[in-house]
């Protein structure tokens, strides 16, 4: 379990991701439905999720079907799908959803909200699209820290 | 079933929405992808929405549980947790997402941003709640424009 | 939170479901896996589960439709619809599922198993279906138990 | 789309799984409901299944996974965990359940069901996962099955 972990946080760094990328999404979330809430906090949270096994599972996977593609190891017509991040191709968002589900459905509005407005690290890894493949990644950091909202949301509200 | 599709539209229009008013959500997210969608357009696609039986149960058993919560006939402590849409209370963006799944997992995003925005009819119902129990409507009403984005891109894109 | 695990496990009581109900068909279905597991341990972990918030506003709002629709107090057609369990109607499996979503899908296959075989208190709920409405009330203890072999299964396998 | 189809029958096929194996999962399920059901009804329910976008990408991409596996593509310690198809990896369930979800959770319940009990072709696939990585592939053919018995209960009961 330990080391899923250490894998997991080497593979989002690997891919321009850190913790704090991910922590500062929640924390410009919650400051208004939670004034007191602190970046150590968002940043606790985020690990936090990221130590549940459904978490790293879908991370993993997702991450895996990024470089692949770039790779060009996976077959047509799926390749130029993922490539493409056509907007009819949602194993991504599903992926996603299955992280954001581990705290339950209230974290699905802000799943949404950020993966619509893409702030920050979002979109960075946007941008980067014509250089890298990141049709999994952004969703999957929209949903880590969607994840982290509710959690936070279930201990603090 | 032609009985149940009345049913929900006549429903909906007791609880203060129109077809019209999911139309106009559904278009101000799609103009952007689809220059050239009308009004007209997307008024029959929520129509088409409304056709289908899973969302036709969702809405039917949301909207009963706002009306018998505004009469006092649901238990505690449930009433007074949907009375006051509490924050952790996730059971109304389930029956939502019942209805979005129907076109598959492309229109999470969609339902996740009107959801947190609250645009045209959503606004309403949320300032309604002081004196209606519009718990449920306002999330199933952006599932529908969701669901409605979606089956939109599954035909013109 | 204290107080809503208690409205629930007396809820479920007053509807005839014993905490060890739904602890025998966890027994009966993880004894294969993990051979060592006792009957004690199965208990403790649905308890565990009853504890999780989103599980407690799903168990309270499906029985809550339940014993409205017992009482006549919902409007038609939802009304029929919930009484005769019509096959079509899928919000008492949406419920269901977000009970056993909360530790991840590997408890899926397991909630589609009891809800097909109905096994112990599944089939006696089930029998009971001309003289009380258990149409939520059947695929929500499914789902509690699918979500207890979930548990047990990340804690020990 | 003609083309999308194309490629996933025809990679069912090389993965050793006729639409016949699938129909008949849906027939023996099925009969017991809709006594007059013939198996050309359901395999042209399970034909139909087969058209849909979402079924489509969630085939490819769990097929594409395994096939990685097989070939040693995937990095560790993702590849053990597939190739393992380890009881807490989910995310072959997720996929199956992305497919079921599209006729609305009706289907949950034969999906379960059949992943459990894993008759005919199910059974086969399991057997062969010695000599093959079929992780993906037996749940999402139990998916593809489910998904075209939800459908011919909404067209039939």
């Amino acid at each position: 379990m330990e080391n899923m972990k250490k894998a997991v946080v080497e593979k989002l760094i690997e891919r321009d991701v850190g913790i704090d990328d991910i922590a500062v999404l929640v924390y410009d979330l919650q400051k208004k439905y939670i004034p007191d809430v602190t970046m150590k906090e968002c940043t606790e949270t985020v690990q936090d999720v990221l130590e549940k096994r459904e978490v790293q599972t879908a991370l993993l996977t997702g991450i895996s079907l990024d470089i692949l593609a770039e790779k060009d190891l996976i077959e047509e017509p799926l390749l130029s799908i993922i490539k493409r991040d056509e907007s009819l191709y949602g194993i991504d968002e599903i992926l996603a959803l299955s992280i954001t589900n581990i705290y339950g459905s209230i974290g699905l509005t802000n799943f949404g909200y950020l993966d619509k407005i893409k702030p920050g690290i979002l979109g960075k890894l946007n941008e980067d699209k014509h250089i890298k493949c990141n049709t999994f990644l952004d969703d999957l950091v929209a949903g880590v820290a969607a994840a982290a909202c509710a959690k936070l949301a279930h201990s603090r509200i």
